[in-house]
């Protein structure tokens, strides 16, 4: 009676950890998700022979019409580990499996995962405490004001904006960094607040996790125009920065020096 | 010529990915140091036995007053792999280390690990786009207000504040959530603004990412007495609640029924 959840981390089947492997060799059933993430360089040949196991795919409507029905059963019956790519509950997505198997009697346990969250901070050489409220992106057909609004309250706090990009893993579908910044422009446009301007600077990052992320700052007339390859993407717009922030952005993501005068 | 920062992720030996496992694997020359978190059940003798390596610990005078040389020099006659605690950048003590290998003209690779950043969200429950600015309470004798108007100010935008609890790893001394209201209580006896009180419901975590965790969410009044066993230690002082967080505090962190009414 245990409903194991386990992160698979990013990008591929050997960002989960050492700990998440030996909880999936001694499960009795193990399902996985592949919809809430991308995860380019996942191989599920190579993961099955890695753990000896198989693995159950697990498509959104099995958990949202059936609430999970499958995996309860087998938690039921014995140790059930359920993959998640990420970390498991960055995403909210699964908390309602979780609360439904507590409530059913069923003890559950979590194997943390690499989240990009962390990993895109990480990456970026910004400080992680000087970031402010996270935002997502949508698509045009979803258009929002509020991903401006949030980066115009988090730099009136000299705040960093972590923008998550809308996705549909199933569409294969994502929001480029390019889209991204041209729909914050467009509300700049109406708006007028000097939120984002030509001259803001601002960070794009792609495939952070993998083997080769693409980081590139500069200043949004030339990032809207940059070509970060394939994704997923994520985008950062810097508020007060640092001389070592700074310093880091022009090391490791190519910033030109005139990101200099930036430094607070 | 390479640097491979590699991340530990929590708590013990197997917290690190299957990836970081086979970059240490592979290296001309293994470092890590233990001094930036604490990982409480990781052993030395079974890690090198999992990688077949010989592991050189590295104090934080060698990187602060020697510059990280000893690394540099390995990094620049072959592979070097540096393994921290958590995710290597996270916390900032690294960047500079990385900036000067990118001077010398080393390469610099990251294999990101679990950070306790995207653990404690996670486990929390708590929608991760409704946190705020993170903010860490000082020991006593280092005493500051700071945490109290950071708290202060995301709750007046709806968002929960992670409080990171000071920690001095080398003298073993770790600041409870006990020691870390009670000095939050006492910036509220003196700015009165009602933002820490009796009545204010907060969320303590002991050793995320262990196989133990300790969850307990009630009211200041309780958990400023509550025996949380072990470092390390979280606090979360939540700000406006979905009912399905509210619902995840009473289901993981054992919060009394009486959250039910601070549902927004």
């Amino acid at each position: 009676m245990e409903l194991v959840f386990v992160g698979l981390g990013l990008n591929d089947d050997k960002g989960i950890t050492v700990k998440g492997l030996e909880e999936t060799r001694t499960a009795d059933a193990i399902f996985m998700e592949t919809y809430t993430s991308r995860m380019p360089d996942f191989s599920m040949p190579r993961f099955e022979q890695a753990t000896g196991r198989k693995v159950q795919l697990i498509k959104r409507q099995d958990l949202e019409e059936d609430n999970g029905k499958v995996i309860l059963q087998a938690a039921k019956a014995g140790k059930a580990v359920f993959l998640v790519p990420g970390d498991p509950f960055i995403a909210t997505t699964h908390v309602t499996l979780r609360i439904d198997a507590e409530k059913a009697g069923i003890k559950t346990r979590v194997v943390h995962g690499i989240s990009i969250m962390s990993a895109i901070v990480s990456l970026s050489g910004l400080h992680n405490y000087k970031f402010g409220k996270t935002v997502t992106v949508p698509f045009a057909d979803n258009f929002s004001e509020t991903p401006y609004n949030v980066i115009a309250q988090n730099k009136k706090l000299g705040l960093h904006t972590l923008c998550l990009l809308d996705l549909r893993a199933a569409e294969n579908r994502y929001l480029t960094i390019n889209e991204g910044l041209k729909l914050l422009l467009e509300v700049e446009a109406k708006k007028n607040l000097g939120i984002i301007t030509a001259a803001t600077p601002a960070l794009g990052l792609a495939r952070a996790g993998g083997d080769n992320p693409v980081l590139k700052a500069d200043f949004v007339e030339k990032l809207v125009n940059y070509d970060f390859g394939q994704p997923p993407f994520s985008l950062i717009i810097p508020g007060d920065m640092h001389f070592m922030e700074v310093d880091a952005l022009i090391a490791f993501a190519g910033a030109p020096a005139e990101f200099k005068r930036l430094s607070r």
